[in-house]
């Protein structure tokens, strides 16, 4: 049964379960069904997944009217868009709601990026109870419902399936696949926001932090971008389950005995499509912006998250201002800022303390002929990959981040022999560690140091430390994360088998 | 050299190293010199291993101006007050400021226990680095020049010393000490806060989270209250100095192939000096006003630190009374709050924030013969202990908690076989959980259900459960703390000799 598909999974029938899917459909003037393609790395990162197969079909939420409609139209069979063949799910509205704005996005996301200001917050309570039970759960349930009946429709395809589900929106989904499809069904879950230590955890009711761990040990393998959230992951649930594990291996036991496997596949990008982008005339254009701002560039790119780190990262550079006058007018900080989750009452308060640290910094510094920081909000892609091209720094100083996509995607895009100053807590930091600055995200002091040796160092270590990042990413692109994961999956099968 | 000392260390030449000393000299109207003891748990158990050797010596800081005339007093010989050998240390005023309300009880206490709102605060930063460079260190070198001084001065004690160093003031005196005294002597470091998990840790810029680690792996033992604190040092260590370790054996081996044993003592009281207090003429008239509170007693006794989790008690008591009305009237919730550290800005804040808490309770819920809560923050110790002897239920919810002996005192005091409501998160929960009800200090409704339960539960079930609290106290008392370090100092000493 495993040897036909030992090589790259190429038979294997795959599902990827995503909460998004790589396109989303709406109707236009006419009345014709159009599709934009998901922004964002995981998108990339599981076509490239997709594209192995012929089998693959990927399943995620319907989010527009639109996609409701193709929902119904792919309850039989796979629609097929842009090469891949998707089945959209259709969740109850108000548990969707309270999936996403209540449990997801506010609780695990808050918990794993360790943002809650614990004296005070969370406050967790029936309301937490609710969004659990009736969101996140059904939901969950639901998309385990919609991989079934997709198997079930799929005829002629050998052997035991492979689900790939990915990322917090479902822990509950291995679970919830095993009662449907049995011990033969291969399940791997991707987390793809940081993993924290097992008294981090603890935060979460008891009901949620045993659910999902008890839930991740009915998959076969539970993947992270690092082997520090691997590693957190073992002992959390060494800790809150009282499993039993082996750390050095990266395997947990379940309760039932099952062998799990825990590890760190780091997710990467696609260059050639940075290196097209480059290329493109929006860009192009957009570049005569980047290239009128005075002085060096420095940028940051990134959703307005409280995981980002964005104030200190201005006060950073104020004090690197102050300490250091000659650098006045001579660099420009372009701070690419996308707005997010402006629903949530955090990111709200966040976003104005930003606009806040930017005004006072502006106020107390800017010249007649200088801005020293540029706050841009736009959504606008392009700009942004013109940025990469151009700038002299890129400061990426999370307080805590899965990965960190951006800090690869400059690099690639770079064109100055840029130099990346990057925190210790983000996860591209186990791979582009060496040849970055790093820094702690918590001490403006040695952020503005780095900023000053940043903006000052001699050519000939900027090119090599660029050179360096560049070597690093490519060895490593998008398509050896799906190869590492698929051959990997392969082997399991057969050692299992 | 060893065999000599190897029941409990009588002869040893004990010297006992903390911050605070056992008793503050001032003088009275007439000029003359008087003394009073200090109070909290600490000075008590220190006191313990104190009385156990005729050599102690107990080193501590000059704390009133009196103590500094004791301090010059005390350079040749120690000072002798109430049984105890006592030399006091003169601290330069500004170096002790920046040593204690800058460094020590900010960041240390802050990281320590986990209360840092990390998307905006801590922001590191220079003075951060003088507040270490030229506080920190320089008064934990005062400290270890004050200890090779007295040993010098001790003639007839054979042996090589044993310093005992306490607590978080004092991380960087294991190194201190051994510069000054070599391999001989035999260091530990008691640490009484908890230890966080190596992310945790790593919040400190990077010359304190190393400095602190290389400086303890210069002690022989390292010392916590909890064996979950013990293994998140072995993992810190390990993770931050890439050192090795045996997690299992609780050991870790120093950059210098030094064997630190890492090992559990948890803290204790006296269980005598409660039951003699609980009898005393005060206490009997405190009990007056205790008992003219009406309907049951809800009590809780704290500092008000951040770490105590008193707003979110406070909120869950309300959920309790509004999801069971017939409690109303039925229960009154004593906070007996000491006001703390009221010169840091976020316990001015998180004082304020307490007592509007308190008020939206009482204005919503009180009625003409009833106040739902009743803040008392009177500088009081009969009136607790008269508290501790009435109350039905204790409740103890620290987000996080060293040991919290408070929980201790209570249960000892305890007359009416009083319930007590435990966080996880307190270092005491692993002796005391089993027989409390245990409670996530996050999760507010779980707090109201385990307060109405407690307040509900039968007669025979709070007996059972008093009496195992009870008995699991006084089975650790502070002299089995004390004798137990004691003992297995004398047996590593053996073993290395």
């Amino acid at each position: 049964m495993a040897t036909q598909d030992a090589n790259t999974g190429g038979e294997m029938g795959v599902v990827i379960v995503s909460n998004r899917g790589p396109v989303t459909f709406s109707r236009n003037e006419l009345g014709e069904r159009e599709h934009s393609r998901g922004a964002g790395g995981l998108v990339t990162a599981l076509s490239a997944v997709s594209r192995r197969g012929n089998d693959t079909v990927w399943i995620a939420s319907a989010q527009s009217e639109e996609d409701e409609r193709v929902a119904k139209e792919s309850l039989d069979e796979p629609y097929e868009v842009e090469g891949l063949k998707i089945v959209l799910v259709e969740h109850d509205g108000e548990a969707y709601d309270l999936m996403y704005n209540r449990l997801a996005n506010p609780l695990l996301w808050f918990v794993q990026h360790g943002l809650y200001d614990l004296p005070y917050t969370p406050e967790l309570g029936d309301d937490t109870k609710r969004a659990w039970e009736e969101g996140y759960v059904p939901v969950n349930e639901n998309f385990a419902e919609a991989v079934a009946r997709t198997l079930q429709a799929q005829e002629g395809v050998e052997g035991e399936p492979v689900i790939l589900v990915h990322d917090y929106q479902l822990y509950m989904a291995p679970l919830a696949l095993r009662k449907r499809l049995g011990d033969g069904a291969f399940i791997s879950l991707f987390v793809h926001i940081p993993w924290p230590e097992p008294e981090g955890w603890r935060v979460l009711p008891s009901y949620v932090r045993e659910g999902v761990l008890k839930s991740l040990l009915e998959a076969d393998v539970v993947a992270f971008h690092t082997e520090g959230y691997a590693r957190n992951f073992v002992r959390t649930a060494c800790e809150v389950l009282g499993v039993e594990a082996d750390e050095e291996e990266g395997m947990v036991r379940s309760e039932e005995g099952r062998e799990v496997w825990v590890r760190a596949y780091p997710i990467s990008i696609d260059p050639g499509e940075f290196e097209e982008l480059a290329r493109s005339d929006e860009v192009l254009q957009e570049e005569e912006t980047i290239q009128s701002l005075p002085g060096k560039l420095l940028l940051r790119v990134d959703r307005m998250d409280l995981s980002k780190n964005t104030i200190r990262g201005f006060h950073a550079y104020e004090r690197m201002l102050e300490r250091y006058p000659e650098t006045r007018e001579q660099v420009t900080f372009l701070a690419r800022l996308q707005p997010s989750r402006g629903d949530i009452p955090e990111y709200a308060k966040y976003a104005e303390a930003i606009q806040k640290a930017v005004e006072e910094v502006n106020e107390k510094h800017s010249t007649d002929s200088w801005q020293p920081i540029v706050l841009s909000m736009e959504d606008n892609f392009p700009l942004s990959v013109a940025a990469y091209k151009n700038y002299d720094v890129l400061l990426v100083n999370a307080v805590r981040d899965g990965m960190n996509l951006i800090a690869k995607e400059a690099v690639v895009a770079n064109e100055k022999n840029g130099v990346l100053i990057l925190s210790e807590n983000a996860g591209a930091h186990e791979e582009l560690g060496e040849h970055a600055l790093t820094i702690n995200p918590f001490d403006i002091d040695e952020q503005a140091e780095a900023l000053h040796k940043a903006l000052n160092m001699p050519d000939e270590e900027r090119a090599r430390r660029a050179e360096a990042l560049q070597e690093t990413i490519r060895a490593n692109t998008i398509e050896e994360w799906a190869e590492a994961q698929l051959e990997d999956i392969a082997a399991y099968r057969e050692r299992r088998d």
